[in-house]
Order: C-alpha cells, then sequence, then structure tokens
C-alpha cells in the first residue's frame, strides 16, 4: 500500500479511538455515577496515551517523508488531506516527552487545585501552581516557534486558530476598543431608561428540557444523529455522527439553559454538517476554535436574539410554561431581557456587547505571560486595571470572581481566549454576507431556517478544514476578517431599535 | 521491569481498552440515536482488534514464557494472575487469525440476516449461513482441542465454563432428566386448581423505574457504582466500579420488567463485588459465565420469588401504582403469579422449572453439532422432537418459535447454553449452603440483605478468578456442584408450599 493510503488509514483508526474517548468522555459528564469517576480517569488516559502513540508512531514520520517525493501524484483533495495530517503531527510530535508529561501533571494539578482554592479566593496558593503551568508553556511555546518560524504566542495561537497571528488580532482589537467602550456606554444609557420584567419560576426541569427540544427542531438540530442531556458545564461533544450536547437547568430562570440549548445547537450543527466523505479524515474536521464559536454564536446572537426569533421564544416559553397571561413572557418584555447589557464580573454570563473587553484583558495579560512581559505575580493588578478600564469595574482583592474564574490557563490553553470574540466578529461577517443571497429576517419569522442552513453548510460546515480560515471567510463572504460588520450588528441592535 | 510486571501493565492497558468498549457498547445499547451505529460499529470494531493485538503481540508470549523460568519467584497471588493471563492469551492465539476473521464474518452475516429470516420463519435461508458457521466452529473446536488436549467440544465449553467437561454435564443433566418431566407434570397439575388473576395495565414506564430502583436499593445495589437504564435486550454491561444493568418495559404488564431488573441486580453485584485490589488483572474477573447467571438466579430464584420476598413486592408494586385494593397485588395472587409454571416454546421466557428443558435440548443439538454427529439440516426434526419428549410442545414448522429463537449460535457461540442451567443448580446449592450460616428468610422478611451479601461477597464476589469454578464451589459449599440442591429447591417451593 502506499504511503498516502497507509496515512488514510493511521488516521481513520485515530478517528475511532477519538471516537470512544469522546464519547466516554460526554457519559462521564452526563450519566456516569461519582464511583466510577477513578477507573473511567485512567481508562481515559490510557486512550490518551494510545491516541498520542497512534499519532507519533515513527512509520507515520517515514509516511509523511515518502509522500513529499510524490505529492505530485495525489489529487487535490488528498493533497489537502496531507497539509492537515502535517499540521496535527507536528504539533503532536514537536515537544519532547518528558516536556508533555511534564505540563499535563502541572496542569492536573493546578486544575484539581483552583476548585478548592477558587472558592477560598486563595490567589497565593493558585498563583504557586500556575508558575509552574506558566514556565512550562513558556518552553513549550519557545519549542513550537522554533519548529514554525513563528514567535511563542503566534504558535500557540495556530493551535487553535491556524493562521491567525498577534499582528491582526491587534489591529482588529485595536478597532474594537476605539469605538466599543463609548458604544458600551451609549447602549447602557439607552437601557436605562426601559423596565425589566423578570419571569418568576419556579419553571421544571422537563419542561425547559422539553421546550430546549422544540427549539432545537426549529433549528434542524438533526436528533438521527445527536441527543441533548445535562452536565455541569454545557458543552458540545461526541462525533459528527452523533454530536451530544448539554445543558443546566435552574428551575428559577430557564431563559439562560433554553439560550444555551440554541449556543450548543450551533456548535451541533456544525459538527452535523461537516464533509461525510471525507469522515475520520483530518480535512473533515471543524476548521479552527474561532470557526466553530462563529457557529454557536451564530444561532445564538445572529438568529437566536433577533426580534423575529424571540418573538417565537416568547410564545413557545409562554405556552410550555402555560403563563400566556404573565407580562414576563410578552414579546416586548422578552426582547428587552434577550437585549440587556450590563458590565459584569463574569465572562461567561456576559451580554454580546461587554464580552469582547473580557476577552482583549484576556488577550493581553496571557500573550505578557508567554512572551515574558507580564509574570503570574502581575496578574491581580493587571487585571483589576484593564476591568477598570474596559469596563468600570473594580476586582481588587476578588480573585474568585477576577483571575481565578477561568479554567483555560490552569492547564496552559494559552491561545484559546481570542477565539470566542473572532468567533463573534466572524459570525457577523457572514451574517452579513448571507443576506445577500437570503430574507434571513423573513426566514426567522416564518420559521423557515432550510435558506440560513444551506448557507452554513455550503460556505462552513461542508468546507470542513480543506481551506484555510482565511480562505474560508474570503470565499464565504469576499473579504478578509473585518470587525466594521460586528460594529455594525451591535450598532443596529442595541442603539438603532 | 521484570516479565511479571510487564504482563500486569500490559493486562491492565488491555483493562482500560475493555472499559472504554463496554461503556460505548452500553451507550450503543441505550442511548445512541440510530444514525450514529455505522460510525459506531466502525470504531468498535477498530478498538476490538486493538484489544487482540494488545493480548497476542509478540512480547506477550515472550513475557509468559519468561517467567516460566523464575515462577518460584512470585507470590501466590501472581502465580494465579499468570494461570489466568496464560488462559486468556492461549484462547486468543491458539486460532489462525484467517479462521478468526472467517468465523467473525460468517457470523456476523448469519446474525444480521437472522433478524429477517426468524420473521419470515425462513429456515432454509438461515441454514445455509448457519452451515457456514458450524463449518467454521467446528475447525475453531478442533484447533482448539488440539491445543488443549480436551475433546472439541469440551474445548469449547472451556471458553465459557473453564473446566467443565461432557462427562460432567451428561452426569448432571441425566440427573435432571430422570426426575424433571414428572415433577413438571405435578407441579402443572397441582397449579390447575390455584386461579390467577392478572394485573391489568397501564403501568407508567416512570412507575415501573422506580418500582425497580426501590428493589435495587432494597438489594443493595450499589448507585454510586452503577445505573439503570433502558435497552431492547436486558443485559448487564459496563465494568465493576462502574455497572450498568437496563430492562425493557410493557406498559401492560410490569411484573417481567420487574423480575429483570432483580436479574440483572444479581449479575451486577457480582460485578460489584469483584475483588478491588486485583482492580484491572484478569484474576479479578468473574469466574465464569455458569457462576455470572448463578448469581443473577440467586437474586431472582432464590431471593426474590421466595414468598417472603414476593410480599415485598406486591405491597411495593400496590403501593407504586396505587392499587392497594387491587385482589391482583394482594400476597397470595403475586404468589401465584410468580410461582406459575407452564411449558411454553420461548427459552427466555420459560420459568425456572419447565427452563432446564430447554437448555437440555440445545446443549444435545449443538455438542452433536460440534461433534459432527448432527448436521445443521437435522436441527428442526430433533429440535420437534426434543420438545415433544421433554415439555409437550409440537413445533414442527415453527422456526421463528422454535430453533430459530436464539442468538447464540448465529455467531458460533457454542458451548454456552449449559451455563444457563449449571448456574441455577450453583445457586440452589449455594442457598442451601448459606442456610448453614445465615437466616435466610428472616433476612429476606426484615428486608435485611446484608447477611445475604456478606456470605455472597466472601464466598463468591471476592474471590473473582483466583479459583477454578470447582474449587469455588467446594469452599462456599463443602461438595462438588450436585444437581440435588436444585431439585429440593423445586420441590420445596412448588410441590410442599
Ligand atoms: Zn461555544
Ligand atoms: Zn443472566
Amino acid at each position: 500500500m502506499d504511503a498516502y493510503l497507509q496515512l488514510e488509514k493511521q488516521f481513520k483508526k485515530l478517528a475511532s479511538y477519538h471516537h470512544l474517548t469522546a464519547i466516554c468522555g460526554w457519559d462521564q459528564a452526563t450519566m456516569m455515577p461519582d464511583g466510577g469517576n477513578d477507573a473511567r480517569a485512567n481508562a481515559m488516559s490510557d486512550l490518551a496515551v494510545l491516541c498520542h502513540e497512534t499519532l507519533v508512531a515513527p512509520e507515520v514520520g517515514e509516511w509523511i517523508n515518502a509522500i513529499d517525493e510524490h505529492i505530485d501524484t495525489l489529487t487535490d483533495e488528498q493533497k489537502i488531506n496531507v497539509r492537515e495530517i502535517k499540521r496535527q503531527w507536528a504539533h503532536a510530535t514537536v515537544l519532547p516527552s518528558d516536556l508533555v508529561e511534564a505540563k499535563s501533571q502541572a496542569g492536573s494539578k493546578c486544575e484539581h487545585q483552583w476548585r478548592k482554592q477558587r472558592q477560598n479566593n486563595d490567589w497565593e496558593g493558585f498563583a504557586t501552581n500556575l508558575k509552574s503551568v506558566v514556565t512550562l508553556s513558556r518552553e513549550e511555546a519557545k519549542k513550537r516557534a522554533a519548529h514554525t518560524g513563528l514567535t511563542p504566542y503566534n504558535a500557540m495561537l495556530d493551535l487553535y486558530e491556524p493562521g491567525m497571528t498577534t499582528e491582526k488580532i491587534d489591529a482588529l482589537f485595536a478597532d474594537l476598543k476605539s469605538w466599543l467602550p463609548a458604544l458600551t456606554q451609549q447602549i447602557i444609557e439607552k437601557q436605562k431608561t426601559v423596565a425589566l420584567i423578570s419571569p418568576e419560576g419556579p419553571f421544571s426541569t422537563e419542561k425547559q428540557a422539553n421546550l430546549g427540544q422544540q427549539l432545537m427542531s426549529l433549528l434542524d438540530f438533526d436528533f438521527n444523529h445527536g441527543r441533548l442531556d445535562v452536565s455541569v458545564h454545557p458543552f458540545c461533544g461526541g462525533v459528527p455522527e452523533d454530536v451530544r450536547i448539554t445543558t443546566r437547568y435552574d428551575e428559577e430562570d430557564f431563559t439562560s439553559a433554553i439560550m444555551g440549548v440554541i449556543h450548543e445547537t450551533g456548535h451541533a450543527r456544525y459538527e452535523q454538517g461537516l464533509p461525510k466523505h471525507l469522515s475520520g479524515l483530518p480535512s473533515a474536521e471543524a476548521r479552527s476554535m474561532g470557526i466553530h464559536e462563529s457557529q454557536s454564536l451564530f444561532f445564538e446572537m445572529q438568529i437566536a436574539r433577533s426580534p423575529e426569533f424571540v418573538a417565537h421564544i416568547a410564545k413557545m416559553a409562554a405556552e410550555t410554561f402555560e403563563r400566556q397571561a404573565d407580562p414576563a413572557f410578552s414579546l416586548a418584555n422578552m426582547n428587552t431581557l434577550y437585549k440587556r447589557v450590563q458590565p459584569g464580573y463574569i465572562r461567561v454570563d456576559a451580554d454580546e456587547v461587554t464580552y469582547p473587553a473580557h476577552i482583549i484583558l484576556r488577550y493581553e495579560i496571557e500573550r505578557g505571560l508567554i512572551e515574558g512581559t507580564i509574570e503570574v505575580d502581575d496578574i491581580p493588578a493587571l487585571w483589576n486595571q484593564k476591568m477598570q478600564e474596559y469596563l468600570g469595574i473594580d476586582t481588587e482583592g476578588n480573585f474568585t470572581n477576577g483571575c481565578m474564574q477561568d479554567i483555560h490557563w490552569t492547564d496552559g490553553s494559552f491561545g484559546y481566549f481570542p477565539s470566542y470574540t473572532l468567533g463573534a466578529m466572524y459570525a457577523a461577517q457572514f451574517m452579513h454576507a448571507m443576506r445577500k443571497d437570503v430574507d434571513v429576517d423573513a426566514c426567522i419569522r416564518n420559521l423557515d431556517i432550510k435558506p440560513i442552513s444551506a448557507w452554513l453548510e455550503k460556505n462552513i460546515w461542508s468546507k470542513g478544514s480543506t481551506l484555510s480560515t482565511e480562505e474560508l471567510v474570503i470565499q464565504a463572504t469576499g473579504e478578509p476578517l473585518n470587525p466594521e460588520y460586528f460594529k455594525q450588528h451591535l450598532i443596529s441592535r442595541y442603539l438603532n431599535s
């Protein structure tokens, strides 16, 4: 068998192992009784080792080298596959195994102790562990940089958002910073005069789940290839043929669980729409974290928080909870609720207007941490200073709801945070482009989601990883990422309506 | 590292792979949407190949050989482990891989087509596929026989019930055949005069599940290490640290789902009670299929169908379904229901009195098939003749509910069937021995299951595979398997009460 077919076979085997990892990971978060955790963690760890060994096996390197000699005999689709195979292989092989091991252990320890330390506002204890993680992550970034020719932080970015660089992000975020704080203030001023009635619970978990499933159906989630369950931290997992999304329910507030379900439905439809004829190959995988988030935010921010869709939510929620006469369920009030802008401590609770400030702050700090211009001990003061500057919020001494709120740095996922705001900007740009072909408002008003899905499937989902992110965005929208569409989206939704 | 530790490491890795296989298999039967099946089957098949490769890797053979040279340096516990490792390794390596592959393919085809063929009563179509399976299974049995020095059928028996032979089974079954047909007739005669009121549904699935969980709790199922779900074919899966049992619900009849839950609870408690300090090693595994079934039948037949326990079921069911005034839920009627003896076509629906006839029939036929004294074409006539002789039932032309009802032969699991009746006999013998130390009836009457569990844990569960089946039975009961206890159990329950 020739080298290319050997590689395909090896990566399909790897995809099978990832399949089982994904399902067992989902089970661990949704179904597994507590007492099963040690044995499960052990089994998953053995499978992770196996996945790594499968990817870095000496013959994989040999096949990759052998292919270079007859690359011209491959089809375009095969060449793309080789490009992505090389990318994954390089990411896996560039680090010495003792560094991988040391980082994995430091990360596990930091994350494990963080759960308690965060509850106790124990910055000192956390900082000690985080320093080890940062030291090892700096070493990782340096090794990746040496191999790719990128700067250390760009080499980390490349893991989550291939092709993205600080140069591009700096320009994008400088743009945001030039207008977002003033816009935020204007919106808050405008909203001051609008009263909000909070829907009062209890809202039973069963009814919330039922409403969530109704909404998933409206949004063409394919229940023959996926399901909705409950976990402490909502996520989208499983495999493209069987996508598992989760949410959590608060019986006092149905509004956030419902919007969480829609967000994860966006992630899920991307996975369900990935190219089936390439199934199991690296080119069939989702393009990047930023593009993934663009799809969840497209469903949540672009579709579901539009007044046209909120009208459906209001009606369906009133029916499901039998609150047709409750003024909290009126269309106007539901719109007020789902458009409320309010600076806050917590990133994951932020609205789409204040969310980018949380990301810019994290980006500026994590980049400095990797580049060596910021030390762990500097974080709390910088956090407080930037929260004051960007959102007018004082976090001094409040580590729990300040610099200890996220899990990303504990295991060394430096370079991940920008994906969230890149996703929001991609989503707005996709919507702008889609509107040239599709009467989106009418589609949403009439609950005719097919044309919207068809556009996303054609331009994003079916591309998998066959294009670079930039090629994908240019082919879909006619230009590279442009923050102007995100700006126009915010102005149009929050100021001009 | 010395050879023994290498083997331990390899088998613990294998146990991790089996863990993920078990959880994903459970998911496939309980949670997975239909559309996920092809991808799952493919991923599971890749993991099955990996498990096989891990077991037959050349270094495993080398370590096993190396150990023989310094076996005396091992502890007793390690020696036992080596014995079980050798057993698993020999079972896996003795067959040439083309035979394994051919049998696997013939079995898959036969099983796949059987589902439709059974519905269509299509014996001709089924026989064609079964002939391939039988031919390959004969070859398998011959190879295993050559390697072990056993007869071909004994070599197959050894896969499911190590140490069991046709000589022993012939004696046990000859004993059964000498008294069971007459006893069955006597019981049927006796029951003719007792009227039975069938509880009338509907009984909601939720309430049945709730009742099942109450009963599992009474029987000390550890919900921190397991759970109950729904599947088309009930089973006990998962891993000892996280045992997954399933049942199916019929809204017209709660009685069989409930007893099914108790049966699987017996399997589960055995798994949950396996020796934890040996976890992941072959010596920690369940001893045999017969001993496994003895535990499910201990819980179902010895405990749960006793009048003392049926009293609890009657009361709890009446409360759960709010039928306190319904005469169908009276203690007397529930006892009549759970003791009803009735010859029938279907093995899995049979009561404990008529069940052995189904097994003896299958044993006699499958043994002949493997030994070459019976051909596939002979099966229908033999089936009909034996059903007439043992149970007075005519199955001529009725293949669906006759010789095509089971799945065991379709994939070549010849040698499995005797386990069911061996299990019933072991269970009766364990109960007889337990009664010397434990006032079982009082325990059940007072729902004080701990002393019963403690006896089973001490004598059966905690032994794992450290003893041979015969050693296990002798240590627990003072003698080898003796069918007299099963006979006395049936007489006492069905004639003298
Ligand atoms: Zn997301
Ligand atoms: Zn059973």
